[in-house]
């Protein structure tokens, strides 16, 4: 992805905010959740957003503004998704360790359904929605045991993983919980793993689960709505993402004949590429022959490329002039690994890329960083989280989150600090 | 390492705090304090610990009031040190990253000394100290060059690691700062790695670093402090540590013949074992043939089994009565993963270990979870932090760090979702 042509301006940013801080584009968001919705034109939809991604309020707001509904896999990320202004009938709760508290606050929620990923969990569903006299709406999650082909960490569709209910036992639960009064079974959902770049998989899930869902259907057991999960990949350096369209198709195809609302749960497809880490290069360091670009963002604020091994292209911010990635590469640089502050040799932000020579306070923009950044952000070695800005087309510029005051970090210690004295 | 008799009864803790939860055992924590300055008797010497390992102001007030000082690597862990009790004479601020703000802060509060990492670091600093018109008291950490045989993130002694000056450098940058009115040299460092179980590469190391030290000293550059770093690993499953005795032994013998002040830098080894993480069952699941028990903590309370493929043994609390590791190895167990709730198959706690058959909300203890457990804590999936709890063989028991609001987790952003609307 190359930098939009709206980018604000970080000379400006940098002077109000300081460094690090993360950067949204809402205009892209926007367009990425427009683009899946429009894939299932002319069929009902729901178009899901997954919290985890990224659930920063003010983006959760962009995409229900929109319509948007909810995937949520915490009673925290329900919370937020209502804040923001998500529809309580457009929200999903997901997840393979639900508390009794999360079930029961669900319920009086009245949340659009409950997915269910294990027997245990249905039958405390269950007993928890006969104690409030209520029925609650489920879906199973079907483990569809595909391999997705991606990070094995991000892979959730086989057997061996501990998501969903193999196929043969999803059928005797949906009877179950047919028969039960405490139990609606409204709809159906697999999610085979996340940063999805092959069809194929998907399509082998697909076919897998809708034969189950026909052959409910064929016992009188209609289920209203077929949740075909989130995962699909973006680009980060050269990766050809599936094409929503060809994506939607395939779906369409399998559910010909059915009146099955589609719901769809994109995360990272909607954010992933609106995201930006700003970052301040602190200095320059050869070792031997090896070269560090020492920067003042870090592992606690981006995790992805010590945890999952990716790649964050770096476009360089000088004197009011972006440099992206293609004109760094055919430029005269040299190779360079670019690194946080923290104590360990895993905390890089990238290893092995072309860069100029920099000088202290040179801004660097780590692209791609909208999914799975912030949200992964932890206080490690003592570090406030980064601020969160955001901007349009229309060269607005927002905070969507303040910087975290350091004080703040041991507020929940302070108080026991004397006792002990 | 066995659970000790006087660990408190967690019926009566999980009725007052829920689960999860961090609890330590602060006996341990002194007496591995005073093991490892015990090991350096007949020798001036100040034990450092390396907060990056557990900065909570109470574990850090133990060290504090047996005369312990503190090595830190961001401003936050110094103010953190200093809150706890530190004297500011006991604490050294080390880091490949330092900010300009940081370093300001350090001269102000009038440290120990900054370990220096760089030689752009060090005109900074020589910069800084000259525009506040003082000296800045300073060590270089010199990089080895030497493979600590440890996981290659927390491996941090070889040259392609972002760590340290090599040592033909660093000898130039003495001289340098020897002549420099604003900078004073006071000591020499080095730090190879963490979780070090051979001594020879810290002899090696020593060896190397000492004669540098030798040399400087022929030269009339004396160092008052020779910081041998920490790394010192522990037992997590059947790890032979290094015995502190042989260790101090090894160091005395290099320094035979000089004054200085031996500084070491132990974290894990003084809290690793001296923590547990207490938590609930949820469910019990079995996918094919594949057990999975689902516990209400996860990856983002303790990530090291996903980011360091750390192994953390578990035993079982079970009507008021512990079954530690080796009863369970030994009993009618089956074999099972124990999986947290977030949506990752990388959010395991641990893998194939023997358990028995397991109900809702039986305990489970996390073993050796004391060190780089709840310092690299995030709010993934919007679950926030567990409370941290300790205890010591007089059978007290305190709270020293409450339990996250959930609603904190938003309350940076909050404010700034009406504008948009």
């Amino acid at each position: 992805m190359s930098i939009p042509h709206y980018f604000p301006s970080l000379g400006q940013l940098t002077k109000r905010f300081g460094t690090p801080f993360y950067l949204y584009d809402f205009t892209n968001i926007q367009q990425q959740y427009l683009k899946i919705k429009g894939a299932f034109a002319g069929r009902k939809s729901l178009i899901a957003y997954a919290l985890k991604a990224n659930s920063n309020l003010s983006v959760v707001q962009q995409i229900a503004s929109l319509g948007g509904g909810a995937d949520c896999v915490s009673l925290g990320e329900i919370k937020r998704a209502i804040l923001a202004g998500v529809k309580p009938y457009h929200i999903i709760f997901s997840g393979v360790g639900k508390r009794k508290d999360e079930i029961l606050e669900a319920l009086h929620l009245n949340i659009l359904f409950i997915n269910v990923e294990s027997e245990d969990e249905l039958l405390l569903v269950e007993k928890i929605a006969s104690s409030i006299r209520t029925e609650a709406r489920i879906s199973l999650r079907v483990n569809p045991n595909i391999n997705p082909k991606t990070h094995p960490y991000i892979s959730t569709g086989l057997n061996e993983n501990k998501f969903g209910i193999p196929v043969q036992e999803a059928k005797r639960l949906y009877l179950y919980a047919h028969k039960s009064p405490h139990l609606k079974p409204v709809g159906i959902h697999f999610h085979i793993g996340s940063q999805l770049l092959d069809l194929e998989p998907l399509q082998e899930a697909t076919q897998k689960i809708s034969s189950l869902f026909h052959s409910l259907n064929a016992i009188g057991l209609e289920l209203k709505f077929f949740d075909v999960g989130g995962g699909l990949g973006i680009n980060y350096t050269d990766e050809k993402p599936i094409e929503p369209y060809d994506y939607a198709q395939m779906i369409l195809k399998e559910l010909r004949g059915t009146e099955a609302t589609i719901i769809c749960e994109p995360g990272r497809f909607i954010v992933g590429n609106s995201g930006y880490l700003i970052t301040s290069v602190l200095y320059e360091k050869i070792n031997d022959s090896k070269r560090f670009v020492i920067v003042d963002t870090a592992m606690n604020d981006l995790i992805r490329p010590t945890l999952y091994d990716a790649i964050h292209q770096i476009a360089l911010f000088d004197s009011e002039k972006i440099i992206d990635t293609e004109i760094l590469e055919h430029s005269h640089c040299t190779l360079a690994d670019v690194v946080g502050p923290i104590c360990e040799s895993g905390d890089f932000l990238a290893k092995n890329i072309k860069l100029p020579p920099l000088k202290h306070n040179n801004l660097l923009i780590i692209k791609n960083a909208g999914a799975y950044g912030f949200t992964m952000a932890s206080h490690y070695n003592t570090r406030p989280n980064p601020p969160e800005i955001a901007f349009n087309d229309q060269k607005k510029v927002w905070v969507i989150r303040s910087k975290e005051r350091l004080e703040s970090l041991w507020e929940n210690e302070l108080a026991y600090l004397k006792d002990k004295q």
